[in-house]
């Protein structure tokens, strides 16, 4: 029934900015498995997408990430807005990988239609994901949710990229994980613009809140001044001031940092628009690659067999390139 | 002082098939770098690579790779092998991600002419992690180590991938780190070839270790079995088991699973070198496709402004890229 994106583009792009359920989840379905027909629906959307607030959440498995997107879908369903989730997490009850508990939890919002959740697997993307997760948040944007969420596990660089393209991103953390947790917590803090203690009922969230202090000051004083939240998301303890700190920090955003340049673009918009552009190309360049070494198994051989390296076999390879598809 | 790469390729690769410190860590740089001159190096390497066995170390942060990697150099160079060490692992000691009671711990190696460590950042690489890595376990490889050790944290499908395609692929797992976290395990056990249950002296590790054996009856009969095996790495516990454990993976390997192909090619080396290949076109046209948008700023200001969508813009800047570079 992909006939519909298919044959009439327009029509399709139509009954998506309506947030018709079922065209919505087709198109986002066509674009994972690339049909053509998809890009032009996309094109007809493209210039009603702008307008959701773009939020990503990242952190280690076992933060509680999902637990806290749970709770701030419910804090915005409370304020009459509507929400859209893309969980590339495999950790996420979203994407259905983990207990059944959760799970359970999640499904209060099953039968919310102001919610659309859609999970993608971070497996099998051969590093397509910036590109699927981008595509899965425009619709949701031309759907007309007021907000978009991202979650991610904040390990791989993919899911980090996608998390810091985002026009605010949460980190989440929780008290004592070790000094190991806190070596990568290292590497994503940079990308932080607010950053939340999760589970600070726990013993150590104090300590874990003069840690992260401590890392932040090491940004230096150029950077933004990060808010820290503490939150116990399973009781929806601190979720209002979350939101409140994103809303704050939306706000510095559109009056200092943000600073429009030119035509209105705010650089963070246009560092958005550069990373859509290059992923939308890089990964057809990708697809590209995989045909032309289809049609050249001879090389692949060659390599095998240490006849030819792999940097001439790679020129003559590229000669066969036609990215033009 | 590329120099040596540069004037005399073959010169070079002379010195790093001699093992010559210097030489070698420079040509690590220069490919990190980029530099035509190393590519030139590595083609009069390739030839003598594919000797060194390649293992692959892989599981969540806070399971204790490191501490099994450092257990595994001590027994190997017991044995009067020669050892290199690849730490692409955010958390790993090795790449200076630690505590410091590990890092010092692995500084017994520190003067040990038989071992190399070279850790790669995971940040910043743009997606050619895959191609850093195998690059520098090639130069390992010529420079005449017996073993390659190649350790990843195994959440991102780019540190998940450059394990799998190792001679064998090694999982470590710990006791009672929740469920939230065996969701992630159950990802990469998919390419485990022997699995490894660390600090086993710990309570759970019975449970962990069912866990486990229900999670592989997943994967189904046609797979090859995987061995499980108990150690506690701070103590040494266990590692002459997982040596021999991979030692008969290895034997099954190529008995049984490896079967040589076509002119003496495995399946698995000849997988190996597609991935080699591909990785090298891809992460070329990644670079083409980032000087292809610094030649046009105006196309993604036109993305950002939506007043042209990312796929159109996508095809007027595949238009312009020229990959022979």
């Amino acid at each position: 029934m992909a006939a519909a994106s298919a044959s009439d583009p327009k029509a399709t792009a139509e009954l998506v900015r309506k947030a018709d359920l079922r065209t919505s989840a087709r198109l986002m379905r066509d674009l994972d498995d690339l049909r053509p027909g998809a890009v032009e629906v996309m094109k007809h959307l493209y210039p009603h997408t702008g307008r959701a607030f773009m939020l990503g959440i990242t952190g280690n498995p076992g933060a509680g990430k999902s637990t806290v997107v749970d709770a701030l879908i419910h804090h915005y369903r409370q304020l009459g807005k509507r929400v859209g989730v893309v969980a590339v997490d495999p950790t996420s009850p979203f994407s259905g990988g983990a207990i059944l508990g959760d799970r359970i939890r999640m499904q209060r919002h099953a039968t919310d239609e102001g919610v659309f959740i859609r999970s993608l697997a971070t497996r099998g993307h051969l590093g397509g994901l910036s590109r699927s997760t981008g595509e899965v948040a425009a619709v949701l944007d031309a759907m007309g949710y007021d907000l978009v969420i991202i979650e991610t596990v904040g390990v791989g660089q993919d899911e980090i990229d996608v998390v810091s393209q985002c026009e605010c991103a949460v980190v989440v953390t929780v008290p004592g994980m070790g000094d190991e947790i806190q070596a990568i917590k290292a590497g994503i803090l940079e990308i932080a613009d607010v950053l939340v203690v999760n589970k600070a009922d726990r013993e150590g969230a104090d300590r874990a809140i003069r840690d992260l202090i401590s890392m932040l000051e090491l940004r230096g004083h150029d950077s933004t001044p990060v808010e820290i939240v503490r939150t116990v998301a399973t009781s929806g303890q601190g979720i209002d001031e979350l939101a409140s700190a994103i809303e704050r920090y939306r706000d510095r955003g559109v009056a200092a940092a943000d600073q429009p340049g030119v035509g209105g673009i705010t650089p963070r918009r246009r560092r958005r628009a550069q990373a859509t552009l290059r992923e939308l190309v890089v990964d057809r360049l990708r697809r590209a690659t995989d045909a032309a070494l289809a049609k050249r198994p001879e090389l692949i051989d060659q390599v095998a067999l240490r006849t030819t390296d792999p940097y001439t076999a790679a020129d003559a390879l590229v000669r066969g390139i036609t990215p033009l598809s």
